[in-house]
Order: structure tokens, then sequence, then C-alpha cells
């Protein structure tokens, strides 16, 4: 902890698709709004500039070097040591803060992650856990978002077991419903992984079958798991159609006056719409399953979410997320077979 | 052709959703606007009381069994030897008719055209080809939406190919644009399955490489290839996602009476929205590689729904679908290093 028991958290702020200053501006609303301490990794003297002249508590890491967006995972963290990226998850690992928060590229945060931190016992792959807002309150957490492009069923039971514990233990739900993604609600559809992933969490307490993607914002399940492939396919989907349906009407409403006044007058829910569907405003995305805490933020954050990922990691800091999943995995051990 | 030249087209009422009564309705309506014979498959005495006192050729097929969505696909086909939707696409076969219309479980349909008609020379597999409205006009047809859960990297070449050809010479479309479903814009992003079918599609006329989902609406690509699997999932979350927006701003609009006048307002908008997010009005999705015209409705198919995919499978037999897809085929067989 730091100074006066402050939680630190360490912001990533050259990997988004924003300026480092927007990023920046998140870390300073997080520190205020929730007495975090935000170790800001980057370049030194664009962060002081930005912090210039605001009194409160924080850090610097110098790290001039930026992973990009086009980095291969595996060489940007073999090669950019000086990146903010990788500086930052040593710090985590060193001790030097309890949280590490990236809107960068999400391969090259999974890939430093494994190298520093290291997989839990008992977890083959960390997945990402996003939540989706449902339309009655509430978020359904879709994992894994993209992490793992191939995955075996066990891999699925995984990511199910942790959702499971994250739900429980850091969202405050008591008896999750687990869900399995596929294309059809019956016994037997779905191709091949969902099949044999079917069987492996059957027994699994809380898993009620099959969800098909169009359920996906109603309150049937709270925890849906598929392979990272499908699911940021899936997720990436949504937000499309979302920008797809603003555009429509927005076009719209420039055409016609009467369509102008209806926009007008429908504005705050057009507002908590986008909020709701809008990725980059639920902030963080834990990368569940490393031996720390992680948070993927949007590539397109702006400073909102940014102050939202920060918000997500301090409670994962405070619920002791990796310890819990551990615990959780280790419950589960005998079921799942592996040592 | 039935008499004075009508094209005629088989309709299995009983396969879909909705009553066989709404479905007839709709058949009903494609005879009136498009002056087609409508073969009418299913129980005789339902489909002559529907049509009581209406003067119209038409013709029916005795098939009182249904195949429900919950049925097997191969079973449904071997033991349902009287269902609609087995006499309809015996029917076909047997030149009884030019096409072949259901709204049923699409398994099954394909199944059964397998069984019945068989594939076109150098297809390994049908595809299913779902038009996909984008924001400025126009549509994008996603292939495979559903029919092949597991698909092999030449499957994925040749539903392009077949994309490629509808949208040429069923669309009017002069060089379409192809696209291969991804987790990522760069080269070398995605699954095992992705990363292959990029290598063979790279030699084809047409291809821009991979297309992320978040960029389904916009006019990048005019035909995208995936897994049925992963297009299944894609196509049902974006509805849902649609159905998720509109019940978010009904139910804002039944609290607030600011909101109800906004709604008001908007509703043409709301009502092109909802024709343009819904996949029952777009009608028909072909079946590409069977040795036939098959158009498989959606199962939520209404009146106006069966009229349209009426009107797609017309529009297949005037420009001899399957033969013009047999031709693309044939000419990249080479590059398709298939016999």
């Amino acid at each position: 902890m730091g100074e006066e028991g402050r939680i630190r958290i360490v912001l990533d702020t050259l990997g988004g698709d924003n300026p480092p200053a927007e990023l920046i501006r998140g870390g300073l609303a997080a520190a205020r709004a929730f007495g975090v301490e935000v170790v800001f990794a980057g370049k030194r003297e664009l962060i002081e500039r930005e912090l210039q002249g605001q009194h409160f508590p924080y850090s610097i890491i110098e790290a001039p070097e930026a992973v990009t967006m086009e980095d291969s995972p595996a060489e940007a963290v073999r090669k950019k040591k000086e990146s903010s990226l990788v500086q930052g998850m040593i710090a985590l690992k060193e001790g030097q803060a309890e949280a590490f928060v990236s809107p960068g590229n999400t391969g090259a945060v999974m890939a430093a992650a494994l190298l520093q931190l290291g997989r839990l016992p008992g977890i083959d792959r960390p997945g990402i856990a996003v939540p989706i807002p449902k339309v009655d309150g509430g978020s359904l957490l879709l994992i894994d978002s993209g992490a793992n492009v191939d995955c075996s069923p066990l891999n699925l039971k995984q990511f199910a077991i942790m959702g499971q514990v994250y739900m429980q233990e850091i969202l405050g739900l008591p008896r999750p419903k687990i869900g399995l993604l596929n294309i059809g609600a019956e016994r037997g559809k779905g191709n091949e992984l969902a099949r044999k992933a079917f069987e492996l969490l059957e027994g699994l307490e809380g898993f009620v079958g099959n969800v098909e993607s169009n359920r996906l914002f109603c309150d049937e399940v709270d925890v849906l798991v598929c392979d990272g492939f499908v699911g940021n396919i899936l997720l990436k989907g949504v937000e499309g159609a979302a920008a797809a349906i603003i555009a429509l009407l927005k076009g719209a409403s420039r055409e016609r006056l009467r369509a102008r006044l209806g926009a007008l007058l429908l504005a705050p829910q057009f507002r908590l719409l986008r909020e709701r569907l809008d990725a980059a405003h639920h902030g963080g995305a834990p990368l569940l399953g490393v031996n720390g805490v992680v948070i993927v933020a949007h590539g397109h954050s702006d400073a909102l979410a940014i102050k939202n990922a920060i918000k997500v990691a301090k409670s994962a800091v405070e619920n002791r997320l990796p310890e819990r999943i551990a615990q959780g995995i280790s419950r589960h051990m005998e079921s799942l077979g592996s040592p």
C-alpha cells in the first residue's frame, strides 16, 4: 500500500487509442473520487506537465516506449522492455502497486501478465471477463472476450468457475447463473467445442445450459462462457449494431424537423442507451486467472472509462480477487481433473 | 414451369414458429404480387380452408407431418417422410417446382436438400447466406450463417466464391468486396481457422482482408465469410442488441411524457430501424451450394417475411442461381485444388 494505506494502481498511459493526456485526466479523476494512489507509467515529462498544479498523491514510472495495437503481443513484451506496459507490469510484480490498468493491446497485456505474474494454480488460460449491461439493470459477464482464440472444453469450464467467483465475491451476486454461449438452446447443439464443454459444465453448480446470443441482454444468466474468438466477435458485433442504430437515428434527425424534435425529446434516453451499450463507459474488464489484479480497459477509453476501470481495480484489490479465484478453483479442483 | 409459364415455388407451411395460416397468407400475398404459383406443402384441409374464395393459381402437397425446431436434422429427414419439409423437397427434386421456401429447422432443411438435391460439383459444404442491411443502404451477405458448425479453411473459401457469385449474378453488384470475419484487421490475427482461411483467400479476386464485427454495418465489404457457429452467434447477437435497444426506449417512453412524445415523433425512424435490423423482414436467405433453389426464411417469419422470401426464390430461379454458382466454382476450380 502507498501513503496513508492508499491502494496503488498502475495506469498505462501510452497504450490506448486516445492521447496520454486524456488517460491521465481519467487517472486524476479516479484518485480524487476513490482515494487511490495512481502510479502513472509513461513519459515523465508529459505526465508532470499534465498534473502541474494538482495536489494529490501520485507517482510516476518513467517508461517512454509505447506498445501499439499493431504490435505482436509476444514480440512487444520481449522487445519493448522500456514500454509503459512492461514496466507497469513489473512494478505490480515487485509490489510497488496492487493493481494494473491498461487500455492497450489486449494480447500484449495478457502476455506481459503471464510473463511477470504467472497463472493462478489450476488455471491453464486466463480469460477476459467483460461486463455487458442487461436491459433490466445489472450486467452479464462474458468470458472469454478475446484473450484466447482457440480453447479447449476445460478452458471454458475454468472460465465458468472464475466468472462465478467474480460475480459472487466482487459483484456480490449470491448464486450466479452460468450459461454456455451456443447456437441453440437444446442439449447437443453447437460445434465440437460447445458440445464437449456442455458435458464438462453439467456438473457445475449454477449451470443453466446453452444460451443463444439473442438472449444476451435478457435476465437469464449472469456468466456466459465461450472461446475468445467467438466472444470478441459477439462483443464487437453488438457494439457495431448499437453504433449503426445511433447513426441511423442521427442521420434521420438531420433530415427532418419532426425527427430532430423527437430525438431532442428522447436525448436523455439516448444518452442512457449509449452509456448502457457502449463498452467504453463500463470501464474495466478483469483479466481473470493471472496472479495479480490486471484490468483491461477498452482501446477507445476516454477519461471517464479510465476512471471506471480504476474503480474496478480498486474493488478487485479490496476483495482480494486473485486469492478468491484461487480458492474457488481449488474447491473445484477435483472435478477439473487437473493437478 | 406451371400454368402460363409461372414459376412454381414450394412453401413449407408447417415448419415455422408462426401458425400455418400466417405463412399461407404470405404465400397468397406473394402469388398476387409476383405472379408465381405457390405450391403449399402441409395439411390440405387447413390450406384449403385458408384459401377459400381466393382465386389464383396454386397447388397443394398433402404432407401433414411437421418437422419441429427441436428435431434432430438427420433423424427428422429420415423418419418424418410425410413432413411438409421432406415432401416439399422431393417435389422440387422431381421437377414439380422450381424453388423451395421454408421458415423451418435450418439444419433439417439443409439435410433434406443434401439428401434430395445433392451438392453442386466442387462444393464440400453448402452455406446459408444471410443479407444484413448496411447503414447507408444496400446489404452485406454473411456466409455461413449457421449451416456448418465446424468448418475447414477450404469451406470458407468456397463460401466466399459462392457469395461473390450471388452478389454479382443475383444482386447485380459488379465487383463485390469479400472479407474474412476476424477479431483484428491485421494479417495473422484470429484463431487457427481464420489464419489458414486468410492464406487461402488471398489469391481470390475481390478479397480485402480481415473485417471486424463492429464494421458489419459499414460499407467495407459485400460478402463476409465465417464458419456457421460464429456467423450464427453474430447474427443473433445483433438481433438481440436491436431488440434490447427498442425495449429500452419503449420502457423509457412508457415512464415519461417527454420521452413518449419523442418516441411518437421518431416513430417513422423506429419503424425503418426495425425493418432494417429485423432479419425477419429481409425474408429469404439462400442455401448456397445445393443443386436447386432453396431459401431459408427466419423461424419467426410472418406473412410479410414469407412474401419476401418467395420474392428472393423467384429471382434466384429467374437468374438460374445453381447453374451460375456451379460456373463460378468451376472457374475457381484450379485454385481450389479439389477434383
